[in-house]
Order: structure tokens, then C-alpha cells, then sequence
């Protein structure tokens, strides 16, 4: 019988295994750290962060799932088994909920939504006008893969100026491409509102530091929903994620009044939705087909 | 010289005037309580909520022109001169700014913001997962027109399951069309999320009563971003726009913690681009061609 393990916290596992149960019932389900299991046994994980060096004790994994579209929780295992291919999570309900996250946190900011909370806290009408056009209000988002396409082209349907930075051209209807390093500063400086979701590589770790906030315009906004090893944090204009998570009660950018602050909630992978994701994945690669979303290890996602 | 009468608030006119002057340079301007003029003289009004009876002074009146896309409070003049066209500013910008906003309080109920504000006032990293998924939400818009068909279709395109309701049947891809009375009660049945984006017209007035709300599902949320004479205040369950604009302080609406007001800001006219829808028309109406968003004053809008 094939094996799956999952590797998650355990107050996690029934969220996982009860979709897995109904979705993929020829499958061994086995919860690592609850249940018992030969290491030799194990064909598959699903996992998002799992111990390093855990992997290597494996003997005949076959493929690691990720479950979520991010993988620097496994590049940062030293002794991943690199003969076994990391897939990541790729699906549409998941790019749609980083995409929604994102749209609110935009709208949220070019509609002054916290002036009129303020506003309503004070039983005030205080009836204004938006300090700049949508046609004239810039976005930009770094990274045009799933995730930052969809979210490019669900901001341009609402009458902003997208613009997208990514390793390589682009081509996204009524989207600016910029590609590469050489290309960075252009992109920033067109940017008054700035949304990150990168893949946390070597190449992209602390790219939201002084100096590339220097090179927005005066009053740009910053949406960080990718990860916290993105940014500096000692650089830190405005922020929604962190470099240690959970933020600790006693981290000043809770209180600062230009910063919101949410947990990991912009888009949490749908348990049926990644049942029938690895089902499927399983059922390809028994059949000898060629896996999608496999991690290139040199590119780093 | 064709004078065109602007009747604003005083406060508001530089606005207006700013690119009428710029836009319709042939146009000699004038503000109500602010330059003398011969009533005889004016040949067009521009306006929102002009006092009654005030359009009747003016004999050689031959169209007036609506600031908004509602125009209940041009309907409300029993004295209104029938017989001079009044014309909606029906205005892409104007409905994308309302789609924005509908978009924007959508998104905040949807994935439950102000929870993870009152967590970040709290410096907590309250990680929950959605209670109900986005395919299962049901938003149902109340008025398909041009700003309810635009905020039908950014929803839509976010993967929620959207219906509208309707004098008459529309065909609006995606969007499951319920139209007149008979129609109503299943629409309210299957509607979450209900949204109010009607004209103001006899048959319209009050129609968020206690009766309509109760056919919603249990913890149905309501957005109403038409007027206030939508709703009966003292059925109001939540609300974002109120019988008496502005909001008293002593309303008890304002502290109510599961209601969010703000001032009358989802979409304000842009005076330039209304500038140039106003002086458009009147070319058009000069060339004797024929006028569109003409309103119905028997349909009201």
C-alpha cells in the first residue's frame, strides 16, 4: 500500500487527513509525530515546514508536496534529498484568496478606509475626496508568477496602473513588464504602491531594505505578502509580514500607526482542494507522466 | 452666450467651475448664490439637490444636468419643469470608484478584517482560517444598472457566486440575472452578501425593511450604498448609508459594533470628467442629436 506522510502540526492533521481520507482513500494516511511508521515505508509528504534533515530519514521518498506555493521552508533544509522532486502547491483558489488579500489591502489604502474608521470612531462625517485618481495611481508588483499575475490583472480591471517586476519578460494584457535587476529602478520609481510576492531565494532575501525604499516615490506604500525574509525589518516603512512569526507582542510595528499588521491569512491552502491535488499528482506519476510545478533547485522555486 | 448655472454648495463650486472654465471655454459660467444672473439667461443647470422649486424660475431652461447618477433629488422638486430633459452623469470613472468601494467592504466582511484589526489593537497573531469559502458566497446586488453590472462583474472575476435583481431581465455573463417582484424573494434567499445599488424612486424607497431582511440567511450582511431612503433605519441590521445624511453624533449606528459607516465617499463625480461629459452633450443637443442617460420620469431614474 502506497504511504503518505503528513508532516504538519499536529493541531493541523485532521484539517489535512480528513479530505485526504475521502479524496484519496487508497492511500495510508500517516501523521508524523501521532502515528507510527517505518521510515522505509513512506512514498510521499505533505508538508510546509518540515524539520531539516527529517527528509533525508526517508529512504524511498518518492516526491515531497508542498503545501503551500512558497518552498523556502524546504530549500532551508541543508540535507533535502535533491533526487526527489519538491511540487509545489499551484492552484487557482489559492492564487484568487493572495489576490483578494491583496485588492483589499490596495483598495483599503487608495480609499483612505483607516482615516474613515477614525472618522467613524469619532462619529464624524468627515466627507472628503481621494488624494489621487485610480488612473493616476501606480501599482506595482514584484514577482509575476500565479499569484502576481492574477492579482496584477484583477487591479488593472479596476482602473489602476499595473506594472510587474519580474526575472524574465512578461507578457500580461495592459500590465508593464520589467524584467531583471537592470531593470529595478525603473520599475520603482514609477511605483506608488508596491506589492511583494517573490519566492524567497538567495537572490530575493532582504530585497525590501533602505535602499530600494529610497528609490520609491515620496508617500509610496508597501504590501509585503510574500515572506518576512523578503524584507529588512530594521528598514521597515509600513509592513504586513515579519521576519519572525508570529510578530512577538512587544515588536513596536503592532503600534505604528502606518502599519497594518495581519497574520498569515492572505491565502491558506484549501485542504480538499490540495487532497485532490496530490491525488492526482500520485496518480500521474504512477502512470510515468511528467510532474508540473517541480521546484528547480538553482532557481530556487 | 450659452450661460450654464452651476447650483452646488458654495464651498464645492471652485471644483466645478476649475475645469468647466479649462474644458467648455465657450461656456459662460455661473454659481447660485455667488454671481448675479438673469434668470432668462440661463440655458443649462448643473446640479445635485437643487432647492425645490428653483428650476421652475428659470424659463429658457433647455436641459439640466445631474451632478450623480441618482437623481431622487431632482425627483423630489414637485415643481421640477417636466418638460426640460434631465440627464444622469452615467460615467465609467463614477461607477468603477462605486465597484472599488463594493469591492472593498466585500473583501473586509468576506476575510473578516475588522477580527484581525481588533487582533492587531490587541498585538495578537490570531491565525483563523475563513468561515466560509469564496466559491459559497452569495452576493446578491439589488440594481443592475451601470455601477451595479460593473460591480457585478469585479466580483465575479474574484470567484464569488453572483446574482443581481432587476426591473428586467439582464444579461450579464457569469451573473445569475432575478428580475421583478415576483423574483425577489428567491434572489433574497440565496443572497449573503445583499447589496443596495437601486435608484431612489417610489417603488424603491424603504425597500431594506425588516421584511426583506428577514428572508435573508442568518447572518446575511448588507452594504447599502444607494441612499438612505433605501433603508428603514429602524430595521437596519448593518448599514453604510442613513435616512438622515450626515449621520447625527448621537446616532447609536455609530458605535454599533457590527455597522461601519462612512461619509459619502464610495464615488464622487470627477469634475473634470463631468466637465467634459457636460460640455459634450451640449454640443451634441446644439447639433440637434439626440440626448442619451435622458431619465424617465415616469421609470424615476
Amino acid at each position: 500500500m502506497t504511504t503518505l506522510l503528513l508532516a504538519v502540526p499536529i493541531a493541523w492533521a485532521p484539517l489535512w487527513t480528513t479530505p485526504l481520507a475521502e479524496i484519496a482513500p487508497d492511500l495510508k494516511l500517516a501523521v508524523q509525530g501521532r502515528d507510527a511508521f517505518e521510515p522505509a515505508a513512506v512514498d510521499y509528504v505533505l508538508s510546509f515546514r518540515p524539520a531539516p534533515g527529517f527528509l533525508a530519514t526517508l529512504p524511498n521518498l518518492k516526491i515531497v508536496f508542498s503545501l503551500g506555493a512558497g518552498v523556502d521552508g524546504f530549500l532551508a533544509d541543508a540535507d533535502y534529498p535533491k533526487a526527489v522532486p519538491l511540487v509545489r502547491f499551484v492552484d487557482h483558489t489559492l492564487s484568487r484568496e493572495m489576490a483578494q488579500y491583496v485588492v483589499m489591502h490596495v483598495l483599503m489604502h487608495h480609499r483612505q478606509q483607516p482615516f474613515f474608521e477614525q472618522a467613524q470612531k469619532d462619529s464624524k462625517w468627515r466627507q472628503t475626496i481621494p488624494p489621487r485618481r485610480t488612473e493616476d495611481t501606480r501599482i506595482g508588483i514584484l514577482g509575476l508568477g500565479e499569484i502576481g499575475t492574477l492579482a496584477a490583472e484583477r487591479l488593472r480591471d479596476l482602473d489602476f496602473k499595473v506594472a510587474g517586476w519580474s526575472r524574465t519578460k512578461k507578457t500580461v494584457e495592459g500590465v508593464e513588464s520589467f524584467a531583471g535587476a537592470g531593470e529595478l529602478d525603473a520599475f520603482l520609481m514609477r511605483t506608488d504602491i508596491l506589492i511583494c510576492l517573490l519566492p524567497l531565494t538567495p537572490d530575493t532575501k532582504g530585497i525590501l531594505n533602505k535602499a530600494l525604499f529610497a528609490k520609491l516615490p515620496a508617500g509610496a506604500y508597501v504590501i509585503n505578502v510574500a515572506r518576512g525574509g523578503h524584507q529588512v525589518e530594521g528598514d521597515l516603512i509600513a509592513a504586513l509580514v515579519f521576519e519572525t512569526e508570529p510578530l512577538p507582542e512587544t515588536n513596536p510595528l503592532w503600534k505604528h500607526p502606518k502599519v497594518i499588521v495581519t497574520p498569515h491569512i492572505a491565502a491558506i491552502s484549501d485542504p480538499r482542494v490540495a487532497a485532490e491535488y496530490v491525488r492526482d499528482r500520485i496518480a500521474r506519476f504512477e502512470r510515468g507522466e511528467k510532474l508540473d510545478n517541480v521546484v528547480d533547485f538553482t532557481r530556487g522555486y
